[in-house]
């Protein structure tokens, strides 16, 4: 029997890039094109209409399940409706699974970044033997995605997974989004860069500063962790810091969904091996007791290619 | 058609308290048979079969679902084993639904009592108009139970819901627990009259004195909250700061799963409305945007029968 294929869509601020994807996880076809995001919401969605067009050619008569979209903006769900994104030009609020599923006569998913990624790690990639993690975006922000009993827990109106907002102290820092103590305040891209900046001030030694040449600008987690593998005393304890606070909030989450087993993407994942024990130790002590023996988290194992497999597998 | 009817037990540590409930909420029959904690296992097994064959005497010919049983102790499910109850003695693992079905040749599900009052809620209570909500039970110690899509939620291994050891300080409190800052270690029953007597040695002329009769054991939320009602300060902020902590866990939750409703139980939920206030406004400034106008945070309905009509529930 051949094989099922679904078709996933990455719908990004300068590019739509769209994949033909076997169920097994291999990408059959690909088409790149331009999302012309500063024009208006039909001119996008005649680029995404084109784009799977293109890789409908290479079905070679196998059936395709669906298509599935990662998009940005708020998603209402169930709908597949984009509200309000941030990268796309007069898109106030679009039923986009319907727009596509009106051309195509097929099923349509459409999801934010955060779950179409958490959905690829859970069909293909680092979370594919685990029926129920959390999934975790760490980068600019702190997002994440809800895999239950292998599929993405969307909530009843689809903003679940919203964990880079979970206070982890009442009295700390204040978000952008206006909570006080959110993870994402300590932990986000640049709120860790600009506090490791002002401490350099104090330690210009770190090897932070060699690993940057000098340049402020340029720090960032991946360098922090670079310096911090030389050996950096102040890198290190950054990154360690860091890492229990996240381990913080993914204890109060483990706690309410018995859950064991985070997964870890976005940019800042690439930061090394010590991170990750410094996040495991920090979820062991805020879980109870009768979870701490399973507690695991590990690193995504998808890159550039998560959107367009998470997209296809919220299909197959 | 004959209505529904099922038969929820509460397992106490000194009562076994059975009732056969019917689908729409009402208790056709009762049973109170001491639990007989002090023997062993199969004497307390004993007393459930001896209180679920008196109920069954009045079914009057219907169907009988099944039999719910709320029990103390950490239940591992699915399976309904009952691990180390603190008040029965000789309980080390008991495989509860298994015994009881044995004897009955019916379905029996066994659950802890904060789910067993949140299926109450859901099914007969305050929650009994939404689909999904967190059911908080506040007593001495705060627990929680999860209600998504009408069922409880139990996790992988029976041990979702357990917000109370949501850290909500990173720096905080030292729990019980062993975890710093879980809010149970700021509002659970006991720490917080501990910190309100302390209050009170530097405020001795608190209206809380004149409630309790001047007596610092008899200091507890509900007086607490008499005192307020009284116009007292010292006692409103204490409880609005209690209030408000609670709500920095919801919101944590609430973000988590998209929820908007939160259904407050056990001995504490006496407290006066100001205290719900509190909290909803803290659960608002806790959660993203797009769930703010939707947040409610309302008292449990079911009082001391609770515990039988949950069980039931879990049948129904």
């Amino acid at each position: 029997m051949a094989q099922q294929l679904a078709i996933g869509v990455d719908l990004g601020g300068t590019t739509v890039k769209t994949g033909l994807i076997s169920a097994d996880g291999n990408i059959l076809a690909t088409s790149k094109l331009p999302t012309r995001a500063d024009e208006n919401p039909q001119a996008v969605i005649e680029q995404i209409k084109k784009s799977v067009s293109e890789v409908l050619k290479s079905t070679n008569g196998a059936t395709v399940a669906g298509i599935g979209i990662g998009a940005p903006g708020l998603i209402q769900n169930p709908g597949g409706i984009v509200k309000n994104p941030p990268n796309l030009k007069g898109w106030d609020v679009v039923p986009l699974a319907d727009e596509i599923a009106k051309e195509f006569k097929m099923r349509v998913e459409v999801d934010n970044d955060a779950n179409v990624a958490a959905v690829a790690e859970a069909k293909f990639g680092a979370g594919k033997d685990y029926p129920n993690f959390l999934f975790i975006i760490w980068g600019t922000g702190v997002g994440g995605g809800v895999i239950m009993n292998n599929q993405i827990y969307r909530g009843p109106s689809g903003g679940a997974g919203e964990v880079g907002h979970i206070s982890i102290n009442y009295e700390g820092l204040l978000c952008n989004c206006g909570t006080r103590g959110c993870v994402e305040a300590y932990i986000g891209q640049k709120y860790l860069s600009n506090r490791t900046i002002e401490k350099l001030r104090a330690n210009p030694n770190s090897k932070i500063m060699e690993v940057v040449g000098g340049d402020l600008d340029k720090v960032a987690p991946v360098y922090i962790s670079k310096a911090a593998e030389m050996g950096d005393k102040l890198a290190t304890d950054i990154l360690v810091e860091a890492g229990t606070l996240l381990g913080v909030m993914i204890g109060g989450v483990m706690n309410t969904l018995d859950f064991r087993l985070t997964v870890i993407g976005g940019g800042v994942s690439a930061v090394g091996n010590f991170v990750y024990n410094a996040i495991t130790e920090s979820v062991k002590k805020n879980v109870q007791k009768p979870l701490r023996d399973g507690i695991k988290v590990i690193r995504a194992e998808l890159g550039n290619d998560a959107g367009i497999f998470g997209a296809a597998g919220m299909v197959l």
